[in-house]
């Protein structure tokens, strides 16, 4: 687990990094090179917004790893996802009753990120996202969580709702956040529990909603709908924590 | 009080709102115009990310309200600054002790906005910023906010430290969110109150923290340093509803 950069070297290696889509944090140039695959990388570059820096051909041999860079450079990053069983794992060893939160199709990374910074600061032993339609872990979620991807193990998971049911056999609870459920100091929510946050827009689905044990909901005294999603994950996590250290 | 729109006309006009810094929401732009004006007008909304439309010119007669649109018409958000004192009357109003949201320079306007969002379903009051450096209203704010900003009283102030001062003497108590404080379930939030949240990156300033009556600490277990700032409103501001709830 932990959040790594790795270097990306060559026209053609580079070209396709970014033609697949994979988060490119910078991109290191020739100074004075015009050739063409290296102007389309240059396009490339501007288009998605990365940080371009024209260096000399030193600095480019230097950073090379392959020694055969042909004037380009990208930095991309990679996390490596973990599994939910080393996070049960972690709390066991920790002597800690689970704490996971679940994250039904959160598609901001900017949210994504502060999640991930309130499941370290909350003491959560994990989040879980869906492997479809959700933001993955990009460098916006790595940079949004100031460091905390680096100590929050996420697992990326095909199936929700499948996934509660398996972890509600190992003794967890589950709470998911909606309207219309119980104000959330008035539920126990002190033993292994899985928080359960969901879509910007839509809320938590169906499916997985009806696999929750229980429904919190934050008291709300306004004109608008709803909390940032993120805000709500807060709100929620450390009501958690509040219940926990009354224990 | 308020979050509104209206309309710049006229080549002129949106040049010199694009040159000002105004933040501009949409442009609409006569479809085939190539001339001079019109494309260092483009130029300048591709530059600022600016949504661009391009339309007939009997849409954009339509649109006008002065009839000279020369071609071009932006549509900029414009909001209207409420005063403190507006907030005391609206919490008296409504029988309630004052709670207002203070924050010390808080700069990515996502956690301003979010920060607004948390104001109205939390029941504030209103929210006060400082006028320099910190974030203001604009269209990001306002798109965070969910809506929000129509209906929390936003208020600018020169000095937040003697803004604290003067709202002592009408009876408020400040507590202000750092590490180093209270855990902030054990301090008394219930009474009138303003909670004053720090910048993100150097947390509440010297003046005003010495301003403040408390300090609050959440709870953290991880190995980074701080929640981002709208998880930490939220989360504070929350305590402040649980404890009045409880009253």
């Amino acid at each position: 687990m932990g959040y790594q950069e790795f270097t990306i070297e060559g026209r053609n290696a580079v070209i396709e990094a970014f033609r697949s889509g994979k988060t490119i944090d910078k991109l290191y140039v020739l100074d004075g090179c015009q050739d063409g695959p290296v102007m389309t990388i240059k396009r490339e570059a501007k288009k998605q917004n990365v940080l371009m820096k024209f260096v000399t051909k030193e600095r480019l041999d230097q950073m090379s790893e392959t020694g055969k860079h042909q004037g380009v450079i990208a930095v991309a990053a990679a996390y490596e996802y973990a599994e939910v069983d080393d996070m049960l794992k972690a709390a066991k060893e920790k002597g800690e009753p689970p704490f996971l939160i679940l994250l039904d199709n959160i598609e901001d990374p900017h949210n994504l990120g502060a999640i991930i910074r309130t499941a370290n600061l909350a003491g959560a032993h994990g989040v879980i996202i869906p492997k479809n339609r959700a933001a993955g872990l990009t460098a916006t979620v790595a940079r949004t969580s100031a460091g905390a991807l680096n100590y929050v193990p996420v697992a990326k998971v095909t199936n929700l709702a499948k996934t509660i049911e398996e972890l509600k056999k190992e003794g967890l609870w589950f709470v998911c956040a909606d309207m219309g459920g119980t104000t959330m100091y008035d539920l126990n929510l002190k033993g292994p529990i899985g928080l359960v946050i969901g879509n910007e827009g839509e809320g938590v689905g169906r499916l997985v909603k009806e696999s929750c044990d229980m429904i919190a909901s934050i008291p709300m005294k306004g004109n608008i709908d709803s909390l940032n999603a993120s805000v709500a994950a807060g709100v929620l996590a450390y009501e958690i924590v509040r219940q926990r250290l009354q224990a």
